[in-house]
């Protein structure tokens, strides 16, 4: 039988699980729900049960499994050990190693969840042919995840990648949940883009289809925007002038081949992606040959795809 | 014997030479004028002559050497291609290759001479004990080198680590070098320190040292601030807080262990680095252990040692 691997991404509410072979095919995918009573402690013997009924349901022996690759949504140190995971309760314990134990010493790897995305988007997604790149995921905050070389790089302390808190607004006044203010993330992320149409709305008296709405959402400003409103799109641009000059900043500093733009905001597709490849380009003088920004294409089978990848090495 | 290496810093003016044990030892270091006469052809025939000529005088046979690396002041390709370097003359040709053949196949491996110089830092330099940091220079320009897990990171095309051209100053009017408007390098290289403090001289009617001066450098303005000058403070303030910020973006992206502060400014020591940790560590909230700000140690010699290091790996 071709080896296989094994991709999670425990999530907040679900763990999501796939079957890959190790070329990189999706073979069976399927979610557990995350039980986050007793600080988390049911999440990973869930797991480790669920994956042995779906091996044994498939006649995939443990053996023909070369490991596991998990990714959290908090930061993870090298060798695995987490500190504190709020999302999923869990404190001073580490995860691959458990998952291990639970497996019969299966090797598992472990991530983050943002980084390991990136890593599955350069796999079999968006990325698929760039060996660096950064992806960025436009959703409640904006998250990040670095691929060097083919492998995810984290920093010193697992900050690297963090290009939500890139500080980009000067006299910004109000705080950012990491305590600094006018970070990126207050602008360009779901809430930031909706924030800043907000703002504008009542600094303005123009006319604007986003008036007549009771809540504005993200989708309300990109949808108003591409349907011409131009108060709309002034706000779109205001949100991705600062998000292309971050990225501008990257392209300086680590010059990627590509950004890969994922999360919800990105179903806006290329109508957002224009916009802000040209305040990237526009910004990054010194590179002759630009970055590709792009889409990401994985959606939320990104992070199982990345697992898989992070065990194959 | 020892075995040895060679470093090879190739400037403007000159050629700085280093034999280096390969602990990293300085044994002996000279130069040689750059003769750029015929597009350079000269430099690389006169370094290998004058090689083979103090290797002779102190008894050290070709094959105690086991290479030597190259540095040199513009963008070269992974295979040491480079396609031009200004201030040199090159153009179209592969320094290391020529002077592999110029010294009987000895290994010879090269880099852009900021990269190296980075390098330089880690090994033997300032940057002792680290593995991940970014070294920057403030000169004419502000140069930059950054060095993950002990190797020089370059990037797609070689503009990684251009920090200099990291846009920070929104609507600045004057044009860099690059290009661009509102880069680094003109607000926080010497020439860019010093131009910030004629401004502020200019739209500012308050008493300054500094209006005594005919013409005002970068020292000047590092002295007066020292000295206690108001507005010469407020000036290196302003230069401080963009490099600053340039840096805590960078500490959001890689979270490097350290950044290495070289170059004519960085003569002003602990009192300039203090300024800039400052700024750096109130915009990188998300970095529990803020990354160190520490003066770059081997001056011109930096480049002789990171091209040594460069051919040892």
């Amino acid at each position: 039988m071709e080896k296989k691997c094994i991709g999670i991404d425990v999530g907040g509410t679900t763990v999501k699980i796939g079957i890959f072979e190790t070329d990189g095919t999706l073979v069976y995918k399927w979610e557990v729900p995350s039980r986050k009573e007793e600080n988390g402690a049911y999440i990973l013997p869930d797991v480790a049960a669920s994956i042995r009924k779906k091996l044994n349901e498939r006649g995939i022996p443990m053996d023909a499994v070369i490991g596991a690759g998990m990714g959290f949504p908090g930061p993870v140190q090298p060798d695995g050990y987490v500190e504190v995971c709020v999302n999923l309760g869990w404190r001073d314990l580490n995860p691959q190693k458990i998952l291990s134990e639970l497996l019969d010493g299966m090797p598992v790897r472990s991530g983050n969840d943002a980084n390991v995305a990136a890593l599955g988007e350069m796999w079999q997604g968006g990325g698929k042919g760039y060996k660096n790149l950064v992806m960025v995921t436009l959703g409640t905050g904006v998250g990040g995840g670095i691929i060097l070389n083919e492998k995810i790089w984290t920093g010193e302390q697992g900050v690297g990648g963090e290009i939500g808190h890139i500080h980009v607004m000067e006299g910004e006044k109000e705080a950012c949940n990491c305590g600094g203010h006018g970070c990126l993330e207050q602008v360009a992320s779901a809430t930031g883009i909706a924030r800043t149409a907000r703002r504008m709305l009542a600094a303005d008296n123009r006319p604007s289809t986003l008036r007549s709405l009771k809540n504005i959402s993200a989708k309300n400003v990109l949808d108003a925007a591409k349907a011409g409103d131009a108060l709309a799109l002034e706000s779109l641009n205001k949100s991705c002038y600062y998000l292309g000059w971050a990225l501008a900043t990257i392209s300086m500093v680590l010059d990627p081949q590509a950004f890969l733009i994922g999360g919800g905001v990105s179903k806006a597709g290329t109508f957002l992606t224009d916009i802000i490849k040209r305040y990237h380009d526009e910004l990054s003088p010194m590179a002759t040959k630009k970055a590709d920004i792009v889409l990401a294409k994985l959606g939320n089978d990104a992070g199982i795809y990345g697992a898989a990848k992070l065990i194959i090495g």
